[in-house]
């Protein structure tokens, strides 16, 4: 059955100075009027899979129950992968088949997962190089209008996974990975709370080094570095009130050395 | 009579950083409290007409018939040029009368045009320099929620027009020119694929040769140039996986040679 | 009782590379599926509480009676600064209590003022860096959905206020400064209309010298510098259908010599 106002989320590559978000919303709005439509992000780097596959994973959780998630960071279309749509206990996600939704499945198990084969649910004729706006987006509104899940295509068993950077175990604790910077230039690394060894710690990226995590940079003093789990639960190294990734050249990829002392 | 959820959409270059973009939404939810309200773009270059009646005749076609397309780019603003709202059969056009509505308009007849003299469906006083909020966003409003197009002023004929740059005949094809380059580096060119002389031929932009036109960049090796036509009906010209436009030095206005073979 | 459609309104520094504002958005959402949320702007300067509070003053009058305006500019989150909601005739505020609503407070008599000390309406558990998603993001959604203003919390009685920049009295006029710079490069000063000393003015930016105060830069020609009462009130220091920052250089913080002649 359709909610009565049914949720939409996008990701995608596209920016916004270009008009492919736009469209994406008018195929779903033509479809589903009553959809509410939610940017996650569009600011995804061009074709870069992992970093969409962590922003939806940040996001998910902050939304309702029955949420469509939608991610177009796709540069296969056009070839072979295929085009499909995943259901969890909580949500549905729909996208190209190649990785974007390994972090998010790492957490919410498949209940189904299909193959988007039904031309009646796409725009037609389908552009070889838009999926976003000729499949995914309306395969989204006819969700969301309350189409059935199984009735989308046939069923797609093996889903395409990405090799996420996993924290390493070392002699004296853990080698870890800046994911990406945020906007208040923290860093935001691979190292989930949960994951994180007992014990009095210390954290050293690049030549710095910080002692202890605490519960916040409001904790430390303006302009001292911290560590500390932020908002999404990941590990993150800070300046209060400073930008710790200029101050300190540091990037995406970056080593973090966790040790317990 | 009014939609259940009327589409307005907005078109400016107003940019995200200041106000200017929510104070035309908040004018129009205060008359509109149904309406959705779609962003097609709001980084148009500061007052580039002609940049905007292209990004306006990408979008229109993904959105449902009877929605409300504002365009707010209006160099003009507070001078003598007319604020007008256009009607064709599909959706209803609304902005300054200075050639805006060009591209969208030579593919679907004008069935009613007026000038926005009826200040009744204005906000007032009526400012100087902004009359996105003042004049624009009100009457999109009204007209969502259900007020007469003929009430919103005078019959206005006769439409200023831009010269949108053409396909020229030369000896052996066109002569194009690159109209914009997409987020992902991609040359978007003015050939509609309708104007697209048969045959094998060859496409020439600065240095840079390709053979063929092609279903998809997927149809060619990553790294590899590839021409074919974009999903907005335009001949592209793209490095798969890539950026052509940052590799080869391509912008806007350059020549694009089409040869038939 | 709450609206039909209630409206929310959201000013962070926030950025919309990251997923922080969709977050927010996914939670209000949750609790509220029929509230319209508008973005005034993300891309206030990490941290720059003053330009967040500017930024409010212009948008607020635009939206209808009712609306939610939450604000999360907030460098003391985690510390120990209050979270507030504010109500004045027209509309609520929520954010924190570091003199962000000092601007609109400053035309708006405050009715009620409340700490948001009532967990029943923040998400749990609470982030110690991400009060916009857990405690203002709810509690607006909250109030949208009709929950009474009263309940959110102790009254807070003192709020903090800002210095924001007044004009100061000289010789032969007023010593002014730029607030910041729009899209257009146009320099938003300190002034409003009804602060402006009557009789003949020239203003002064640096090397430039204004001769009076025209209604609009449609009044000039092309390429002049002109001085204008812009949309917000504000007076406004242009180049016709140009970047004035960028030509002369100017930038937030500048002093402006408005000298009656």
């Amino acid at each position: 059955m359709a909610n009565v106002f049914p949720l939409i989320t996008l990701t995608t590559d596209f920016g916004t100075a270009d008009t492919f978000v736009a469209q994406m919303k008018g195929v779903i709005l033509a479809i589903a009027p009553q959809a509410r439509i939610v940017d996650i992000t569009h600011h995804i780097s061009p074709q870069d899979v992992t970093m969409a596959a962590l922003a939806l994973d940040d996001a998910v959780d902050a939304f309702a129950d029955g949420a469509v998630h939608v991610v177009v960071v796709d540069p296969g279309v056009g070839g072979s992968r295929a085009a499909i749509a995943v259901r969890t206990d909580r949500f549905t996600l729909i996208g190209p088949d190649n990785g974007v939704f390994t972090a998010v499945l790492a957490r919410h198990a498949v209940r189904r997962s299909v193959s988007l084969t039904n031309g009646t649910y796409h725009r037609q004729p389908i552009s070889a190089t838009f999926h976003g706006r000729d499949i995914f987006a309306p395969v989204a509104a006819h969700l969301a209008a309350g189409c059935s899940f199984d009735d989308l295509g046939k069923e797609h068993r093996r889903l395409v996974t990405l090799d996420l950077p996993m924290p390493k175990p070392i002699a004296d604790g853990l080698e870890l990975r800046v994911l990406r910077i945020d906007r208040f230039g923290n860093l935001l690394t691979n190292l989930k709370q949960a994951d994180c060894p007992a014990g009095s710690v210390t954290v050293q990226v690049g030549m710095i080094t910080v002692k202890g995590i605490y519960r916040t940079f409001a904790d430390v003093s303006p302009g001292d570095a911290v560590a500390y789990f932020g908002s999404g639960g990941r590990l993150e190294i800070a300046i209060r009130n400073g930008d710790a990734a200029e101050d300190w050249g540091a990037k995406p990829g970056d080593v973090v050395y966790l040790r317990v002392n």
